[in-house]
C-alpha cells in the first residue's frame, strides 16, 4: 500500500508550497516509495490524522503515523534501511544538521523576507484570514510591511547563500556526486519560493540556480512537474 | 621520522594563531601522528620547502612537500586511510566542505573585524611593517578603522553564528558524537582569535562556547596549552 502525505496546497490543490513537504517528497522518491498526497490547507487542522502538531508534513505509512520532516527522514531511513541511503551513514547524518540549521535559520527566513506575501495571493479566503492574523502577530508588521523592502534587500539575500554557492559550484551536489538529504533540506526552500512567487530570488547566472535545476531534474522532474514559476 | 610542519607564529615563538595551521593540527592528532612544528613567520617565505605558495600550513611527511590545508587533510585521509577517518566516509567529505565554505564566508570574515588588529600587535618590527601594507590594501582601510567598530558588531557576529550554535546545543560535535575534520575547521577560526587577542568573542553561555570547550579538551588538551587568552 502506498504511503499517504498530507502535504500543504493553494487554491489550486496542486500548487504544493510547504518546504517542509518538500523535503519529504524528495525524500520519499529518493528511498523509492511511491506516496499518494492529501492536498491540506492551513485551516484544515482537524484533518490530519492523530498523532500531529497541527503542521504538515504527515505521513501514513501501514497504519502508522509519523509527523515533522526530520522524524519522517529518519524514520524513512530506519524503517527502508535496505534502500538508497538519505545520510550516507553517521558523519553524514550528523552534518546534514548543519546544512539543515543554516536552512533554518539563514535561508528560509531569508527567502521568507521576500515572498511571504505571495503565500497570501495563493491561498483561499478562509487561510488568508487565519495566515494574515497568524503570521502579522508573528512577525510584528502587516504582511505587505514585512515584503516591502524586498527589492533592496535581495543583494544581501544573495551573498548571504556563499556557503551553498561555493559548495555546488565545486561539486554537483551539497552532499557530493549524488544528492542526499541535506540537498533536499536545502532545495526544499528554494521549491517553495518558487511555488509561490515570481520574485527572481537567484541570478542567471549563480551556481545555487544551476544546482537548483540540477534539482528539478531528478526523479524524472517531479519538483518540476509540479505547479510553480520560472526555471 | 615524525612530520614536520611550518606554522604560523607570532613574536614568541609558541604563540600559533593560523586557523588554517590549526586545522592541520588537529588533523594530524586525529590520526595519531606526531608532528615536529617549525615557527615560522609572515615575511620568512624563503624558508617554506618547494612547492609552496608563500602560505602555511606547509607538512613534509617522508620528504614529501603538501601545502594547503585542505589538500594537507585530503593527503593525511588517503597517506593514512587505516587510521581513524577525519570524513566518515564520501557524504561526510563532500558535507565537510558546507561547513568548509561556512567556516571562509561567515565565521572567519565576522572574526577578521574582530580581531584583525590584535595580530599585528604580536607580530615582530618587520611583520607588522608587511601585515599592515598587505592587510590595508585588501580591506582599504587602516588596521585601527577595519576593527574600529567592533564592539557594535559583535551582536551581528554573535548571530550569525546560529547554524553551528543550534547543532553544537543538540550534539556533542558538529560531526556527531565525535569530532570529525568540520570541527577541526569551524574550531581553527575560534583558536585563531584566542590566540591573539583577549575579545570575548563568545558570551559566557553560548553552546558554542561549550563546543570551543570541548574541542579545546581534545588530544590532551593540545589547543588549551597554547598560548592564548581565555578558556
Amino acid at each position: 500500500m502506498a504511503i499517504t502525505m498530507y502535504d500543504l496546497a493553494g487554491t489550486e490543490a496542486e500548487r504544493r508550497f510547504s518546504p517542509f513537504c518538500w523535503r519529504a517528497k524528495m525524500a520519499l522518491a529518493h528511498k523509492g516509495l511511491a506516496v499518494e498526497t492529501t492536498p491540506w490547507r492551513f485551516t484544515e487542522k482537524d484533518k490530519l490524522p492523530q498523532p500531529n502538531v497541527g503542521r504538515v508534513p504527515v505521513i501514513v505509512d501501514d497504519g502508522k503515523v509519523v509527523h515533522d520532516s526530520t522524524a519522517i527522514a529518519d524514520y524513512l531511513e530506519e524503517h527502508y534501511a535496505d534502500r538508497a541511503s538519505l545520510f550516507g551513514g553517521a558523519a553524514g547524518r550528523a552534518l546534514t544538521r548543519f546544512v539543515q540549521n543554516w536552512t533554518e535559520t539563514v535561508l528560509q527566513p531569508g527567502l521568507i523576507r521576500l515572498v511571504l506575501l505571495d503565500i497570501y495571493r495563493h491561498i483561499g479566503p478562509e487561510d488568508q484570514a487565519y495566515f494574515r492574523r497568524d503570521r502579522e502577530q508573528r512577525f510584528g508588521t502587516t504582511l505587505e510591511n514585512f515584503v516591502g523592502d524586498r527589492e533592496p534587500r535581495l543583494p544581501a539575500f544573495r551573498a548571504s547563500l556563499d556557503p551553498l554557492r561555493r559548495t555546488v559550484e565545486r561539486q554537483n551536489f551539497i552532499s557530493g556526486e549524488a544528492p542526499l538529504y541535506p540537498d533536499y533540506v536545502a532545495f526544499g526552500a528554494f521549491q517553495w519560493a518558487r511555488a509561490i512567487s515570481d520574485f527572481d530570488v537567484l541570478a542567471a547566472d549563480d551556481p545555487v540556480r544551476a544546482w537548483r535545476g540540477r534539482m528539478l531534474d531528478l526523479f524524472g522532474g517531479l519538483a518540476r512537474r509540479a505547479p510553480a514559476y520560472g526555471d
